[in-house]
């Protein structure tokens, strides 16, 4: 089902991390459901968490935690988001942070736990407690693709990226792995991601990396227009390289890593809308000529969570007065109708806010045809611009959300 | 598919109103395409209109007009939306006017065009003059159903409703009539609604009573979560009956008319709702306890266009952490989850931010089976409240909307 996406190849250990995979049973079916990351002793890392006021228990936890101190581990599980449980399930998350640090001898506040799943049950912890002996002494710098399997929930591709790049001589490795399907909109999704470089990086200067990096992949996706309550994004820097601390936001060795995160976030996030509930295309959506960034994001938004232009693109059906209404419906002000042009991977459809006199039905739909779609937005009344990816709307989005259970 | 609606029944005749529908050929298939409404000199009659940027060209006259004089007649067609088609569609929605004026002795000013239907082609400006003879001659007091029919796209079900109220001893009516199944959300939608009274009322008096009534009917409704290019609502006041205009807004005999346009268009905006593309629940949502009336709107909004929480409500599935977490992201700024509750045809799911101690899935199941749900969300913070209706997202919806053009 997913749209041009592959099983993850190539992916590259990063020095400073060793990770496992297990089956815990949280689910009816055997299948890997439960992950542990162990960062090496003075590596950096900084978080991005769900702003749905909803937030589940583990990312409360997870959110003190990082406050307080540096982690070690994190902890992740699937089949079970402890989201909608109140303080029964904030202490489960301590339960397991708790028993992990007896386990390896540090405090539960250098444990970070991140569950996702179905919301409103409580976790089981006695599965998750005592899966972590085989978790422990499983831990290798290559198991990433298998972690990036086990934190899967209605995904059908595993996602996991790396890049290198070169600082002051030494090859700097990014690796990142996330998971989510649905739920996936702006501000995070049922989502999680981790990414890691061995590359050493002061914290401050690594928490602007991710922020930049977020603006531009996992803050602008949008399957279906909903947030999750479990959303969390986390970057660590373990500083196994040999290298001066990047210290410096505007330096350029930052610029380059900054980059090369960047480019793995955006490559994980539009991997989560290739495999978005139900998605038979990929959309690109790039609104341009706007006065400020933010309206161009409004317009863009408003269509990709348009289910009258989603429906549309799943029919291949070039009908572009949806994507003027959804255009018209962005709430911008003083916004010209005859300034707006519209293409769909280079043929023009709407000049100067009419239909294109070179446009023909056939030319829109042999490209809506096309699995992978670029809709660019011309709003001709500035310079600024947004890109962001979305999916169509599919019988299948809706068979897989209505989950019969009979 | 309509959920709980009939065709209309005892709809009565407005004194000072007639109209007819014919068939223009706006269709392959022979059916009722046009409409045309005539009112008695001396009628007062004011608009609320689509705030879609890209609003169509018969908007833009119709505003222009009722600015610069009460109308005499609105002439309507189903079949094309004129909505994308430039300076040519305001000049096509302008000899509508024109020609209907040319018959009929009045200025073109006194014409209110409105047009709803694809978007995009350019209006066959000649079939619909075409029969504006036939309108003419076949213009009724009794003819409300029949142009219910007529103005229907989508629509499966005609919408049309009476009431009558006593003013001063002399019995008024008020009544109704509008299309609209997809592209519903607030502020209109494609979505028309003309009503009308034979009480007289001053012109300032009746856009008040508008007003009041949009806010509480066609402005609190969502399918989709998508506005249309061409949406409007009429109301007229014939002043037929023998009374003294209504002059102050805040008089009695104001508020009893108020109330019943109010009544007959929050029944004509539940019926768009009940007909909803592919809608097999009518959901209210009725959202308590807030510290303001925004606030309750967010979050019903925030519930009534997740695709999450529709596909739940489609499958019967008491999902109610999906409902949570519409509530998490509707941007509330302080919410705290321990003061949320929520309730199902009265029975409780959510206490304290948490499952209900006396929930029972088999409780939920019971209350989402059914085809009328009330959902009920209190925030626990404030006094304030909120009423929208919505309905669930189907296979239907996406079959109608993907409309396979083979």
């Amino acid at each position: 089902m997913a749209v041009g996406l592959n099983h993850p190849v190539d992916i590259l250990p990063v020095r400073g991390v060793e990770l496992a995979a297990a089956c815990a049973g949280m689910y009816k079916k055997t299948r890997l459901d439960s992950v542990l990351v162990s960062i090496t002793p003075g590596a950096t890392s900084c978080g991005v968490f769900t702003r749905n006021n909803f937030c589940a228990a583990p990312i409360l936890v997870a959110r003190n935690h990082l406050a307080e101190t540096l982690p070690r581990y994190f902890f992740i599980n699937a089949g079970n988001a402890n989201a909608g449980t109140g303080e029964r399930g904030y202490r489960d998350a301590m339960s397991v942070c708790e028993t992990l640090a007896g386990l390896t001898g540090i405090s539960s506040t250098e444990v970070l736990p991140f569950s996702t799943g179905v919301i409103g049950e409580f976790l089981p912890v006695d599965k998750l407690c005592n899966v972590m002996p085989e978790l422990l002494s499983g831990l290798k710098d290559s198991n990433w693709v298998a972690c990036a399997t086990a934190i899967m929930t209605t995904d059908t591709v595993p996602k996991a990226v790396s890049r290198t790049l070169e600082i002051a001589g030494n090859t700097v490795t990014v690796t990142g792995i996330a998971k989510g399907a649905g739920m996936i909109r702006p501000d995070m999704a049922t989502m999680l991601a981790f990414l890691a470089t061995d590359a050493a990086v002061a914290l401050d200067v690594l928490t602007q990396v991710l922020d930049y990096a977020m603006a531009r992949s996992f803050n602008r996706i949008c399957v279906d227009g909903d947030t999750s309550t479990n959303d969390a994004c986390l970057l660590t820097a373990t500083g196994v390289v040999n290298m001066t601390p990047l210290a410096d936001y505007g330096g350029e060795d930052t610029i380059k890593l900054r980059d090369a995160v960047t480019e793995v976030c955006a490559l994980l996030a539009q991997s989560i809308v290739r495999d978005g509930e139900g998605a038979t295309k990929f959309v690109t959506i790039h609104v341009q000529d706007g006065r400020d960034a933010d309206e161009c994001l409004a317009v863009g938004y408003a269509i990709a969570t348009s289910p009258l232009v989603k429906t549309a693109l799943f029919a291949s059906d070039p009908n572009w007065g949806r994507i003027l209404a959804a255009v018209g419906r962005a709430g911008l002000v003083d916004l010209d109708i005859a300034g707006v042009g519209i293409t769909v991977n280079g043929v023009c459809i709407v000049e100067n806010g009419v239909r294109s006199e070179s446009y023909t039905e056939g030319r829109g739909r042999a490209e809506f045809e096309k699995e992978e779609i670029l809709l660019q937005v011309n709003l001709g009344r500035g310079t600024m611009e947004a890109v962001l990816w979305t999916c169509d709307l599919s019988y299948d989005y809706v068979k897989i959300n209505a989950e019969y259970r009979t």
